[in-house]
C-alpha cells in the first residue's frame, strides 16, 4: 500500500491501448487536461481503461483548445477484478459518494446498493456512483472499475443469494465478539468471492436480523463497542476482509 | 458495534451531572435544541461531559427562548480513556474533518498532528478539531472525548518517543505484508497503549522512512497492493488496530 500521492495523474480513457495508438478525448477530458491540470503539449500522463493495464500516454495538443493523447509504453498490466462484493444500504449524497469512494480504494469489485426497511435514501443516482467509482480508481491506481448492480430489495438479495459464496454481515449481537476469529472460519467462495453487507443508519431491523441469522451463507462480525456510522464501518469492515481474506496477506 | 442512529440525540456539556442537577446551556446549544431539533418542554435527551458517564435528562423550558436540562438518571458508567493514540500528517479542511471524525468512532483516546517533510497544510485548527471531536462522540457515543495535541514536527515526535508505546506505521515496504500477523508480534505499552502513525498524501519521505525504521519501538504494516488516501488508510489501521490489540476482541 502507499498513500495516495496528487502528483501521478492517470485517466480513465475508453479506447483501446497499445504503443503507439492515439487516444480521442471526450470535452470533458480534453477540459481536465488542458485547463484544469494545464498540461501542455507533449505532457505524460498515465491512463487505463479497464482492460489493457495502465499505460504511460504524452499528451499531443492539436489546436488551441483540442489534443489527443499518444500512447508510449505500458507501466502495469491488467489487474484481476476484485472477487469482493460489497452491498450496502445507499446513503445520502455526500455520504454516499465518500462511501462509494472508499469502497473502490479498499478493493471492492462489485457494488450493490440494497434497500432495507430502514434505508432513507430512496432514489440512487447509479451514474453518479459510477463517476465516483472512476475518480477513485483513477486516483488509487484501481486498474479495473467495479461493476455496479441496479438496487435490489433486501428480501430478494437474500432469497436468491449464491450458497457458496459467503456474506459477512455486521451485527453487534455477533455470537463471538473478535472480528478476526470469525472471519479466519469464513470459506472464501469461487474465484476467491466474499460480500460484505452493511446495513443503513439505524441498522437491519429485527425481522431482517434474523432473516440474515437463518441462513447458513452469512457470517456475523462485530466492530467493537462503540456506535459508528454506516460509512466508518463499511471501511472498517472492508479492511478486516482484505487482511483476513483478501489481498492484504 | 451498532450503526449509528439519527434518532438518538447526545450532547456534550460542561457542568457536573448527577441525579437532579440543572445543566445551564450556551447560546449555541440552547439554539441547537430548541431550533435545529426543535425540542419542546419535557423533551429527553442524553448527555455527557467526558467525566461522569450518560445520563438521560429532560429540558426545562425558561423562556420562550431559553432552557435548561435537568438530569434524570445515568444510562451509562463513565468509560476510561482509551489507550489509542492516533499520529497524523494533517489534510486540508474537509479530509481532516472527516479524519477526527473518523479516528474518534475508532476509538482513538489522543489526537496528535504531526508536521512531516510532505505535509501540505502548515496551519492546524486545533479549535476546529476539538468541535469535530465533539461532534462525533455525540454521535457515536463515545464518552470521553480524545485529547488533542499541539502540532508537533516528525523529528521531535520520534526524538521524544516513549520506548515502551509500540508505535505501528504504514508502510508499503513493510518486512512482512499480512497486517494482522504484523500486529499479533506487537505488545501493547503501560495500560494497552499503542500508537498509530499515518504519514501525508505522497507519504513519508525517504529519511523519515529510515528514521522510523531505525526505531525499535515501530512496527511498519502494509495495507496491500492498492494506493489508498490518507484518511482510508487512518480508518483502515485504527480498524485493524482495534481487532488485533484494542477493544474489538
Amino acid at each position: 500500500m502507499a498513500i495516495h500521492d496528487f502528483a501521478s495523474q492517470r485517466l480513465m480513457v475508453d479506447a483501446p491501448l497499445a504503443p503507439g495508438a492515439d487516444i480521442e478525448l471526450d470535452r470533458e477530458q480534453t477540459n481536465y487536461l488542458l485547463n484544469v491540470l494545464r498540461l501542455g503539449d507533449g505532457a505524460a500522463i498515465l491512463v487505463f481503461n479497464g482492460r489493457d493495464g495502465e499505460w504511460r500516454v504524452h499528451l499531443v495538443l492539436t489546436g488551441r483548445k483540442s489534443c489527443r493523447l499518444r500512447v508510449d509504453l505500458q507501466t502495469r498490466p491488467q489487474t484481476p477484478q476484485s472477487a469482493i462484493r460489497y452491498l450496502f444500504a445507499p446513503l445520502k449524497r455526500a455520504r454516499l459518494d465518500y462511501m462509494v469512494q472508499k469502497a473502490v480504494e479498499l478493493g471492492a469489485g462489485h457494488l450493490q446498493p440494497v434497500l432495507t426497511r430502514r434505508t432513507i435514501a430512496e432514489r440512487v443516482n447509479l451514474d453518479r456512483m459510477r463517476a465516483n467509482a472512476v475518480e477513485a480508481a483513477e486516483q488509487c491506481g484501481v486498474l479495473s472499475i467495479p461493476t455496479i448492480g441496479d438496487p435490489l430489495k433486501f428480501g430478494d438479495v437474500v432469497a436468491s443469494w449464491p450458497a457458496d459464496i459467503p456474506l459477512v454481515v455486521c451485527d453487534e449481537e455477533a455470537e463471538v465478539a473478535d472480528p478476526i476469529a470469525m472471519l479466519s472460519r469464513v470459506a472464501p467462495g469461487p474465484g476467491g468471492s466474499v460480500a460484505v453487507l452493511i446495513g443503513p443508519e439505524g441498522g437491519f431491523d429485527p425481522a431482517e436480523r434474523e432473516v440474515l441469522r437463518a441462513k447458513p451463507f452469512t457470517t456475523a462480525i462485530s466492530l467493537g463497542p462503540r456506535i459508528m456510522r454506516a460509512d466508518t464501518a463499511a471501511v472498517a469492515a472492508l479492511s478486516l476482509v482484505n487482511a483476513v481474506l483478501g489481498d492484504w496477506r
